[in-house]
């Protein structure tokens, strides 16, 4: 039987030791993920977030199979077909992901998310590996008992909890750091719904304010967003330009989402499936640094602050900016670069980032007082402010260069 | 010059460089917190509890000096002399806590509690040390800039700072820590007052809902609580038989707290003082061994049942108990173990115990938006429930033999 | 089925799920090891190391499991039977340490040391849970499989490797700890006999190397030794005037031993035994403060010194000190303090204090590079020093108080 | 004054108040180092090993901050200057690094280290910078205070004393860290050349074997070296192609140095200069990518096999590979791929790996026992073996296809 050790600095020794969960991490759709960051250009901010998908994928399938043996260890029935699919499941849930994770998500491909692209390779490799990943994928989509999908994605599901240990973890912002090992712990079946015992509310809480924390002093710092802002228009420059006819130098494998719209119906094809599994980082920075000496001003300009860290100045504020104060930014880019109107709109941007603490929605957290009595975290915690926690809380930024 | 360096495996080396403050540690007094645990009979629950006072204290005055130079290197004027009285004022915070801090404060002495007794203390080192604790005196009590006392005495001193996680550390409830170093790195100065930058709100929400979390997972944990009711039962019934002629054998240090009512008047005579500061754990440990073989019954009975770890069963409810649930109880227990009415309240009793995250007195946490912009926590946080936050949590309790 | 979850700071969570070692542990013997510090007096230069014997009883336990899953996952047969037996032996294994570990190990008794009042506790727990131990005292004393016995008890015993971990952990000397979840996965059997694969070859060399620096750095520093010194030197003048009438105030159980010389053949009777389970590190620290003031000038002297930290001044040679040299040190202290020839011998003191990196005895550490070359490590490395592993290091000290 | 706080996961809060520094660090010239991993493809055997040149640069000018710090403390003169030179020196010791750090050392460009590309592009920073850093580059060349020099490099340099610590860290082979706080706090100055006081002998014993254990377990862990003679061989063919006139697919820059035998003296020029400073991970990986399509079957598999992690099966022995075992294996794998002699070169290769733990050369580690009492650590230590320490550790390895 194979056995596979692999050392994460996050959760120690993680063991694989099921020929199909080997077969899945050696496909190359798998390996890809080495080369896709976990937050994007985060590390021009966090330096230590170099971390990569593939660790991430790793340690939330780890911690699938500690929840699951939580979960049977207090009597909760689970085949180990059934284990082996969540596992499966969680180890492919962001194999869809293109290039810097979720920067690129809606600049290099339109009309589809990096779950419906998961879902379709998911599909591949399942052809690939002769079917036997079919019940993962049912798992995947929600075919399986209602608490085992609640693990893989819910608003406390397996992602989150590895997700928010390895962010904090690789960015040293440790105070964002959960107590996965407790909450797991604290898991429990009722009613075929995952629930979290009483006791375990306190972590809750905690987990949910954690998440919070690194929302707005990672995922959403101001120079992240900046940064990542920067990156989708030196990408929507080079579509530009590639519609013009003018396409800048890229591999060919980027080349082709820069001359062509792809959308969600290109993925039934082997061609567009192809190009975009070849795609990753690398071929966005090594193509931004080509572009420094772009013959277009635009993109040679933006590629060249953006590889050099010059980044926009960002400014945020709870409320929206004026047109007047929109407009006084652009005019005087425009004068001091020299823009037109048009240029322009790559240099001085607006808009809105938002995060919401916990939904109530459909997939929320129970806390299990008694087996009658369950209750929502929202009612169950008189601490978090209900109020708050399912509204959206939305900051509007203005970027414009530093001149 | 002196220079000390003490390895405390919470913050790393801590550097001492000043010969007042190696004075005072070398003071019997101060040394004697080396035999106080921390946390009381919490270990009963988390094994590795077992840090001392004087580990706290050491952690408290190392905060406050990484707390100063913060200020200082944001430009705010603080002189050796305020710097140094700062520390020894930390050094010397909890001196006047009697064996188990807080679980015993009211059995053994009653009418003062241990802020008192630390003042009387402090100015007996002072004269011990030729007056050169004055100013440290002042600032403990307040006569200072207000940002020092903010720092020595509020919702945010480097006391809480220290304390959540130090008892994080040893109890081993990793969710429990702060982000101390950060937090630490957010102060700034407003007007003379201490306020966290902006940017530190989360810090600051974490800090609370951490320190919530310490309160009913640690502090208040109900084995806890049981184990220190019962310990209290034990004091009080050798302090009863103590009043009948009958005291119970201890070290004499001991046996002058058993036989006399020692109120806050006493402190003022050298005999007291002398006698509380031999005091500590190992008195009352060592001596509760000795009782499980007391001729009186309930003694030998409470005595031995704590020494051997088999604890009242404890029941916790939001709502009180009522007089037939507890009278059943009395019932049960007289029964079972042929008590009177009067040996019965020894082994039954109920009780609250309350816990509030944030108050809104007079050392609220501030938040500086900007230097015109300055908000309380709880208004600066859309988070937190601030009803929640602002009201006292308690739980009631009911403990009773296990049969 | 029971199951019980403790937080240890340390390892984690662990989880006792077995009736029977739920019963040793509610055990009063065990119970008592939670007021044993596991170092001593050590907490007087490392104020973090107040951690007891339980805690390490439990994580060594802990340590065994993982290893006995180890050499299952690599196909090595253990009934549950004898992995209960071994777990058993491993919690138990340190339930004949009196007050201060090692500290007092030849002092309070003679000619009796702890490994042998652990077997005779283990014999009375033993009948007190009705013959289901007997598996466990055959694996303790080697009536096994030699691997299991291994674990127990020899060079890279569970022992070891939770101690080194844990006094690096709880002294802050974080360069002691030592990597014993990699050894533990590198962990397997060959004819029998525990082996560490070649590849876990440079973790033993840490491993020994850590070792070292744990003996020199915390067990042998020398502030520790002069404490522990102290404190044998405290109980040897008790002792002395228990012999002639005049026994200091203790409690009866430890005056049982101050007023006779008890010998192996005691612990056969109930009384020895009942008196030496109800002695702990409280007794010995509460006695020498009432101590403090003793009419025995020699027994207050050293008493409050001890108490207050007032340590002897140490020196240490890699070379016997000379006869001229002491008796320079006996001369002044006897003239400073108006000593007599005989209470001097209380003051001044000169012996040895000693380490043996590894031993080339029969318990050695074995490096399997292939099932049919197996090396012992001093042979396997050739970067450690053979004849220096193998040899004791050695350090002579002279004691003498501060004047 | 300007102050820059950044977030190191290793260090914790590393600052940087000096003009100076940060003018460096924004300089392009460092900012590629965020590009640069620090262990190459060593990612591929520990996934978490992401972490770039960049924060190894600041964290080796933090700890070079903190040793000249406690040098001071101990009555050490270093003057301000002096101080920042030093940082600087340290920020910049690695800024001539090309892709995936050693691994492409001399695959890329013939005849120069990184160390001499450093220097070249110091230079060029100073002039952009008005001369400025010319105290530092005399400092990293050695006109300075022997010690500060010996803190910039020597067996004992605060890059070591970084990277040792941080590859632990981010591989997870936590058994590699060091105690480089300590080993900091021990440090001192005698007759102008660095000591470590005698009570950090065994902090170093445990350095020396860390770092050994850090070479064998990571730097030239078996597969890690396959990985790297795969990505070697893979530029050697590209280089190959580019001289026969069939250059593949790369960004310009990359494509510079195949086409041209770039040598030491090419960096006299602007444009090599200018072609390597664009150089960084991203094109390797991406043009590897792009070659698994190129019409050269030898660059199409080597490329396929690199991003799929189908690397070479690696024998590796103690002994050399003896010609008939090598002529074996290319037999078989030119058979087996219908090779011709020459492409097998590409797919069956052999070599060696060494390292040496500790060199009796001119930067020895001197331990301190008193101020005429100087020892080299090799003499210092009874415990590692001199003659191994010195010697060089080697192994040869055979590489060739898995079929």
């Amino acid at each position: 039987m194979a056995n596979k050790i692999i050392n994460d600095p996050v959760h120690g020794f993680i063991s694989i030791g099921n020929d199909l969960l080997l077969n899945i991490l050696d496909h190359p759709y798998m390996q890809r993920l080495r080369r896709i960051r976990q937050l994007g250009m985060t590390n021009l901010v966090y330096p230590g977030a170099q971390h990569t998908r593939l660790q991430h994928s790793l340690g939330a399938m780890h911690l699938i199979q500690l929840a699951i043996d939580t979960l049977r260890s207090k009597g909760c029935a689970i085949t180990d077909d059934e284990s082996i699919a969540a596992m499966a499941a969680m180890l492919m849930h962001d194999i869809g992901h293109g290039p810097f994770s979720h920067v690129l998500e809606h600049s290099l491909v339109e009309g589809i998310d990096h779950e419906a692209i998961s879902l379709i390779l998911m599909h591949r490799i399942n052809s690939d590996l002769g079917g036997r990943l079919s019940q993962a994928i049912d798992t995947f989509e929600g075919r399986c008992k209602p608490f085992l999908h609640q693990l893989i994605s819910s608003q406390l599901d397996t992602d989150r909890l590895d997700y928010l240990k390895r962010d904090s973890f690789f960015s040293g912002v440790t105070e964002g750091t959960i107590g996965s090992d407790r909450i797991i712990k604290m898991l429990n079946v009722a009613g075929n719904e995952l629930v979290v015992e009483a006791k375990g509310i306190y972590s809750i809480e905690k987990f949910l304010i954690a998440r919070r924390l690194m929302y707005w002093q990672v995922y959403l710092h101001k120079t992240v967003v900046a940064a990542e802002k920067m990156l989708n228009q030196i990408l929507r420059r080079a579509k530009f330009l590639a519609r013009e006819g003018k396409c800048p130098e890229a591999p060919k494998h980027l080349e082709y989402f820069l001359r062509n719209d792809i959308k969600e119906e290109d993925f039934e094809t082997d061609l567009t499936i192809k190009q975009f599994t070849l795609l990753d980082d690398s071929d966005i920075l090594s193509s931004i640094k080509t572009w420094t000496e772009s013959g277009d001003r635009c993109l040679a300009t933006l590629s060249d602050w953006f590889i050099n860290r010059h980044l926009y100045k960002i400014e945020t504020s709870r409320e929206q900016f004026s047109p007047d104060r929109i407009e006084a930014s652009r005019h005087n880019t425009m004068r001091a670069l020299s823009l037109t109107d048009d240029e322009c709109s790559y240099f001085v941007l607006t808009g809105k980032v938002q995060s919401k603490t916990y939904s109530l929605g459909n997939d929320r957290i129970n806390i299990m007082f008694s087996p009658n009595d369950i209750r929502d975290i929202s009612q169950a915690s008189n601490m978090l402010n209900l109020d708050a926690l399912n509204s959206t809380d939305c900051r509007y930024f203005l970027c414009y260069p530093r001149l």
